[in-house]
């Protein structure tokens, strides 16, 4: 892993960021991931509190290190892929051992991050990342190599975020093979909110109604795609949906209140037809979206890339190749 | 199809019923399927109110007929595989040009289709049946033999339901490779509306929650398992949904005050990590449901068989063989 990126700042100065070690710090299904994807290479190293997953990560031929401390010490840029309670301590101890590195993470939330990193990073550098791929499987078994291929990859872009920073890691995550969706951590977190973790807390309830022997006999595929998610670890679901209160809050709202209004249109003896179209429509929208679309290049040096940056991911664009003058990008077509 | 059930009655008479020539009302996904199944043979003919579909069908080599008159007219065995809106007209039509006649259905509600039959049907004889197979995709182009392997099939057991006929379609339907479920309309349209209609209610409620382009961008596996079932087309979602109104409305009412708990919880500042593990044993429950079984035989004179068949869908079991001096069945050991 060899990333070089120059940025041109509008005050004239050039900034090269140069990242050649990366540590990972927790080796569950996305870090583990992360750490095939990344290789066996020497300047890749792994860190997991659970000695058995260390052990099945050295196993698989790859270097991991035996505390944080050592993991993180001298990296270029700092992973966290562990679960957010974890975020506190392993901030300080990067903080600690390795003073003004940069740091990423793959949490599904990004407003809570953010402010771990506010109260406990010191001079660490933050971007805050979300790869959308994943699957109901956890831990370092469930890992693997291909699980970005193609993946949408947020990275977060705030007012306080470097942007040489933020093309680092946009370079090493289109290096990947993903599709680099800049965006805030609060726009990040409203989006998720519906489209993420009101999928899980639906599933859930969606899993009681299988109430009877004769129910669950008769459930089929409607009611298996349906409660998929709600396979997943219960303790990592509520992780990621409490640490989105608010925007989970809100889509919940939302949610009842169209499902509400199901209800009394039943009742009153209506039709449900307009209710079933809506959903058709919006579920055709979402299949459609993208189909059309137009590449284009943006200019590193350019004063208002964030802001260029930040409206590509409101159209529903990404960056796809970093290159040091140039950024490659696509924008849907409406 | 030659299917011939003979059932010793109670009374010590000897009921045989033979059947040979079958016709199926509708040429959709389902009665599509069934006619592909069910195969070329000359005994087996189908009619479909869209010349189109008639074409196809007739085109893929099998019978087909110009007219319902002409597809019931002397058959043993009359499957209505159209939309349940069209079963008063077409229940007629069988009554005037074969009365007397078995009829079987494959509507996904049953409590509707046996009061039509009730109201409309003269001396027909009724066994109402749902096949728990299907796509988001529909017509007869989207059609396949194959879509009924394995598939849990409900034939509903009532008290006024024959014996005899209810054996023949058992059989009919176990030579396809189904599992056969013995349940009334009543129970069977309760356990749907919770495992099947309320699937389609959420799914259409959930695609609406991607509501701009940066979500449409995100959503990715949870969303789209979520929704998948609000890519059917509306019309048949809502006269599926809208003809189980009752059952609905409860099962919705139940999923309403489930996610208004997991809401308030979330608004106090609580963790959700209660309600994803009641939704996650949820569905280890269902996945692991059957796993363990016996199989076991049933004596089709036996004057309880009523009462056991009822018995045996009820505890998620079914019937899988249909011979002349016995059933074959299965039931889950909890």
């Amino acid at each position: 892993v060899v990333i070089d990126t120059r940025c041109n700042r509008p005050s004239g100065d050039v900034t090269v960021i140069t990242v050649t070690s990366v540590a990972i710090l927790g080796l569950g299904l996305i870090g583990g991931s992360l750490l095939r994807r990344l290789g066996s290479a020497h300047d890749v190293r792994g860190y997991d509190p659970d000695p058995g997953t260390r052990g099945a990560a050295a196993a698989a031929g790859f270097q991991v290190a035996a505390s944080v401390a050592s993991a993180a010490t001298g990296a270029d840029l700092v992973l966290l892929a562990a679960p957010l309670p974890a975020f506190p301590g392993l901030i300080e101890a990067v903080a600690s051992h390795n003073p003004g590195s940069l740091v990423s993470d793959v949490a599904s939330v990004k407003a809570t991050p953010r402010e771990m990193m506010r109260v406990h990073g010191g001079r660490l550098r933050y971007v805050g990342g979300h790869p959308m791929a994943g699957t109901e499987r956890s831990g370092f078994e469930a890992s693997d190599a291909h699980l970005f291929d193609g993946a949408t990859w947020v990275l977060c872009l705030e007012e306080e975020t470097p942007l040489p920073d933020w093309l680092a890691m946009a370079q090493l995550i289109a290096g990947l093979g993903c599709r680099v969706v800049p965006a805030t951590a609060g726009e990040h977190d409203h989006a998720v909110a519906g489209i993420s973790h009101l999928p899980h807390v639906l599933a859930a309830a969606l899993a009681g109604a299988a109430g009877d022997d004769l129910a669950r006999k008769l459930a089929a595929g409607s009611f298996r795609d349906g409660t998929r998610v709600a396979g997943t670890r219960p303790e990592l679901t509520a992780a990621m949906c409490d640490s989105n209160r608010d925007a989970l809050v809100a889509a919940l709202d939302t949610a009842l209140a169209t499902l509400t209004d199901a209800r009394d249109v039943l009742r009153a003896g209506e039709s449900l037809r307009p209710f079933f179209s809506t959903g058709y429509d919006a579920r055709q929208r979402w299949v459609g979206f993208g189909m059309g679309g137009e590449r284009f290049t943006l200019d590193p040096a350019a004063g208002n890339l964030r802001t260029e940056l930040l409206r590509l991911g409101r159209a529903g664009g990404h960056v796809d190749e970093v290159a040091t003058h140039e950024l490659h990008a696509w924008r849907p077509v409406p």
